[in-house]
């Protein structure tokens, strides 16, 4: 069960909420929180109560996990630096991962948002361990590579979306080669094999890592590499419109873009020529951005960033509940969303 | 000096980050940091220092009050407890804002994400209490009328993006019928006499606010109010994408969007129908949401909820700084944000 988004059920999902149990009971939030708390000095009827608690059940609702171990009179504090929380939709979804898991372990989560200063950063750590923290997790809004700055030298931590090699860091990022393989693999399948890579120009992780599963999956399917297939193009709606005259002259069927805003990009570039998606170009995106995936017309098939889970993989792993060893990058899944902008009839 | 997005000067403007400073100078985030601070054990050429200092000025860079008062021996708390930093790329800049006025004045920022369930609710704020937090901030991600959750009854605290009528509590929120009025002037400037409001379906005071000030221009314009004119929509593309065929019965010229979302599904369907923005219809949205307004074709004129500038605002009112009356509601202007579609040669 996923409460963001339409898509269906990804491999690692969203908690389900108490929002998502009241709009299934048709009752208020409170009304399943008191179900659900199993609070018995509140009036409510015994069908509500059944109605609340059949919902409870079907949607898997883990009991207040969060709340139960909060408090003890010894909160323990677990520090996150981020170097933008507010730069991106996604650096929410990491700390929210982050501070649901803490909470179960009895910690609270102390953030701090640093725009990537050193010197904010810097003293950002410096409070933190002034304030005995069980360890930190230092989070990026981007999957990068990074060097780690010398105040978390000695420190208890672990790296989240970001990785620094040579280092005994130990790391948690999302699997880009995996995801750059389930998006083409999901164009293969209906049967397309002139597909367009729209790559991004950034040099990161995610532009390797998905070049590297877009070969994977051709590589799988007996389908040749064409370098000249893999456009550089600026991963934002520009940098979509602006790659679809070359899409045109390669001739391909679809096109893997390298998020979802090339994705939309494309999109218009392909309408204001009177053009339809999938039938003149399958589009598959990367991301799940919420706001536009799903709202397109039609609604986007992509790949989710699984931010929310490298957050609580962070903590586990800081906690030593998920052992790993010094050094290592673990490395999450991310998922097919499995939308309407891929056509279901072309199979050759 | 805005930092994100591409619009100009909005009146409140987010702060210059070193990130500004480093494009504009051509040098790296660290290289602008230790010249900010002061640092000369760093190897710099004078050249370099000079660049980078000429921009400091330029753009107004705030010297390093986040860190300077940050760690003291002596840091103190205030809580903010939200009810979904993640389900919003909004909510991220709340707690931006919050943070570095915090830190401004020697306060580390406690962060509880609560999902809306008033357990986990109730179980934050006492795990903040027991930190001793100087007080608290309780923010919503949308801008919502709320009743003060018990919890705090005996608690500092000021509301930020809600308002609880009737009772003792501080509130700071956007100013809803400003920013309509300002979106709606904007239109009349450039002639437009029939101009339809999209408005949301789900009662909020953006609903009531937005409207009112949609009125608001349209009677110090002299032109009369027409209910026929103001449309129910989904707050979404697909809300948006569904009212075109009302709007062409209704013939108007221009369009003032709920929000960006509705603006972009909008969008769609006029490029469906191979129509012009803003020739065959002017569009004005509400948001300036990042990922969306600057991006569509054409770029699009909005309104920027003031969400960093909330969060600042709601420490400075808790600590004292800005002395407001109990049970005032502080509202704070939503700027425009010209961008290109709205026509420029309407006017009659």
């Amino acid at each position: 069960m996923q409460t963001k988004g339409s898509g269906p059920e990804p491999t690692t999902p969203a908690p389900v909420t108490l929002h998502d149990v009241a709009r299934a009971a048709g009752v208020s939030v409170a009304t399943v929180s008191y179900v659900a708390n199993g609070r018995t000095n509140v009036r409510l009827s015994d069908a509500t109560r059944l109605r609340v608690q059949q919902a409870l059940d079907d949607l898997g609702y883990r009991p207040n996990a969060l709340a139960k171990n909060l408090v003890k009179g010894t909160s323990k504090f677990v520090g996150l630096v981020t170097d933008g929380v507010a730069t991106t939709p996604f650096a929410g979804q990491i700390i929210h991962g982050a501070q649901d898991e803490a909470w179960r372990h009895g910690f609270v989560l102390l953030v701090a948002n640093t725009d990537a200063d050193p010197q904010v950063e810097h003293e950002a750590i410096e409070m933190m361990r002034e304030h005995q923290v069980r360890g930190i997790l230092y989070s990026t809004w981007y999957h990068r590579e990074i060097t780690v700055p010398p105040a978390l030298d000695s420190a208890e931590m672990v790296l989240v979306n970001c990785y620094a090699p040579g280092s005994d860091a130990r790391a948690v990022v999302p699997d880009e080669r995996q995801g750059g393989r389930v998006a083409t693999e999901q164009l293969l399948e209906q049967g397309h094999r002139r597909i367009a890579f729209l790559n991004t120009t950034w040099e990161s992780p995610a532009r390797t890592g998905r070049l590297a599963g877009y070969r994977d999956a051709l590589a799988a399917a007996g389908v040749g590499f064409d370098p000249a297939l893999v456009i550089d193009a600026e991963p934002n709606q520009e940098g979509g419109y602006a790659a679809y005259e070359e899409l045109r002259r390669l001739d391909v069927t679809a096109a893997f873009c390298h998020n979802d805003r090339v994705a939309m990009g494309l999109y218009d570039a392909l309408r204001v020529r009177g053009l339809k998606i999938p039938t003149d170009l399958a589009i598959v995106g990367f991301d799940n951005q919420e706001v536009i995936a799903a709202h397109l017309r039609p609604p986007l098939t992509t790949v989710q960033l699984p931010h929310y889970e490298l957050g609580a993989a962070g903590v586990r792993i800081l906690l030593g509940i998920d052992p790993v060893p010094t050094g290592s990058v673990s490395k999450l899944a991310c998922p097919l969303v499995p939308r309407e902008s891929v056509a279901s009839g072309l199979a050759d």
